[in-house]
């Protein structure tokens, strides 16, 4: 099974929210969908899981364009702030009702996971707290029998403990079933582990698209004195970078320079510290 | 002014959902409020705020009770994730509506927030993404001439970038008002340097209230071979621990024995890691 993403635009109010996106997805992968607040994310979601329209291009599963095949969204499932259900029903009543919609749902995980988390089937969904209905959320999202799973925001008023039961969960299914992931998240650092792949958005245009460990082994601080970091730095691919004093620290992209330059501390970057980088770099 | 919550109780759905909480806010001082998912924190929020009533026990303002004077509620301010205005409104009507109620509004503030966060007063709330219409209750909460601030999950939907920007505001708007801030989030690590003051909620009942350098004075992680670790912390308050092997990792709150043992390695805790541990334990 196969879905692309074919350069799908989005205009909203005359304002561009997505430009141009393509993304080919990888089945019985974990995508992370990064970019700041008003990247186009949600929007982006919305398109790939037929809840909102776009102005051009398509979403193809198996080569056949979402939008001329019902049977397709079988397939896909969306785990979103909006809630497409009445939130005053029960917590069973939304099992039930997802069982209706997708043929099966894992009734043995969703009820372990209502157990681990310390809900009751019983409970309605509209007298839950914002981090229980969000592990509602997740429970169905983790339940139903879809290739294609589409996590937008999923640790949304989570404990910390909650957020590890749920990565370990999501772990479990992946590992099971092989699904795709695609989460949007901007709690980077907690799941870069679970990530192999990362697709930024960056005020409605995709910027990179590129593995976990492709970016790790590339993005790198360099820091020190700053008349020794400047003329190391001039032929690099720089994000960003502060000065304090007379020190420099630079935030760059790419394979560096083989020879070793004496004063100059050159350290690897975590993912989110990357991301900062990339995208803050880029602003106006 | 002093704020005191006094024996409050509250019980819904023949269970208790907050058993005889008291606490003193000191006025100018930043709390943290943690509690783990369903703790009860929002509801307490709700309660001092006169959002939500008591079974029993009151909030006193000053020592009247809040539930009996009208004009007292000027003095607080609750963001919280109910929104108690048409979310069809502008971002400027909003702004408006909450002048009219407070009678002052920082409107220097409201407008070099809205620039900083690239907002539009114009925007429709509803339009807004999650992050979008945080950060729209945020710059509310920041404007309002309230002595006390009570944030709950002030950073839903935030990304990186935008939460140290709320931060740095955060911080200004103390440094000039001396107001009190009462912060619930589940992003214990991010806040812990701002906060002065610690209350831990749990299952309905106080826990804790301590200044944050008692907390990480007192919190420690020891850890050594299970047969040097098991006799030392015998004597100790022990929150939790982790045995690997031959080795056991413990964490303790309180003094420590003044001798020193060959093997041991005992490391401060920070406050998110001490929370865990805390709130772990004394599950059921």
């Amino acid at each position: 099974m196969s879905l692309v993403v074919k350069s799908i635009s989005k205009n909203q109010q005359n304002e561009s929210v997505l430009d141009n996106v393509s993304i080919q997805f990888e089945q019985g992968k974990i995508y992370g969908l990064l970019g700041r607040n008003g990247a186009g994310k949600s929007t982006l979601l919305n398109i790939i899981n037929n809840r909102s329209f776009a102005t051009s291009g398509e979403i193809l599963l198996d080569g056949t364009s979402i939008s001329e095949s019902e049977a397709s969204l079988n397939h896909l499932y969306l785990m979103s702030e909006d809630n497409l259900f009445p939130s005053f029903f029960k917590i069973k009543e939304l099992f039930k009702i997802t069982e209706r919609f997708y043929g099966t749902f894992d009734w043995a995980l969703a009820k372990e996971m209502l157990h681990k988390f310390g809900l009751k089937a019983d409970q309605r969904f509209k007298k839950l707290s914002t981090g229980y209905r969000t592990i509602t959320k997740l429970i169905i999202a983790l339940s139903v029998p879809c290739e294609y799973i589409f996590l937008d925001e999923p640790v949304l008023g989570l404990d910390a403990t909650h957020r590890d039961l749920f990565y370990s969960y999501l772990i479990e299914v992946y590992q099971q079933r092989l699904c795709t992931f695609v989460i949007s998240t901007h709690l980077i650092e907690e799941i870069a582990t679970l990530l192999e792949e990362v697709i930024v958005l960056h005020e409605g245009k995709l910027l990179q698209a590129a593995s976990v460990e492709t970016i790790l082994q590339n993005a790198r601080t360099v820091s020190g004195p700053k008349e020794i970091v400047e003329p190391y730095i001039t032929p690099l691919d720089v994000l960003g970078q502060k000065s304090l004093g007379g020190s420099l620290t630079a935030y760059v992209y790419g394979p560096l320079p083989e020879e070793k330059i004496e004063g100059l501390s050159i350290l690897t970057s975590n993912l989110q510290e990357y991301f900062i980088q990339l995208t803050s770099g880029k602003e106006d």
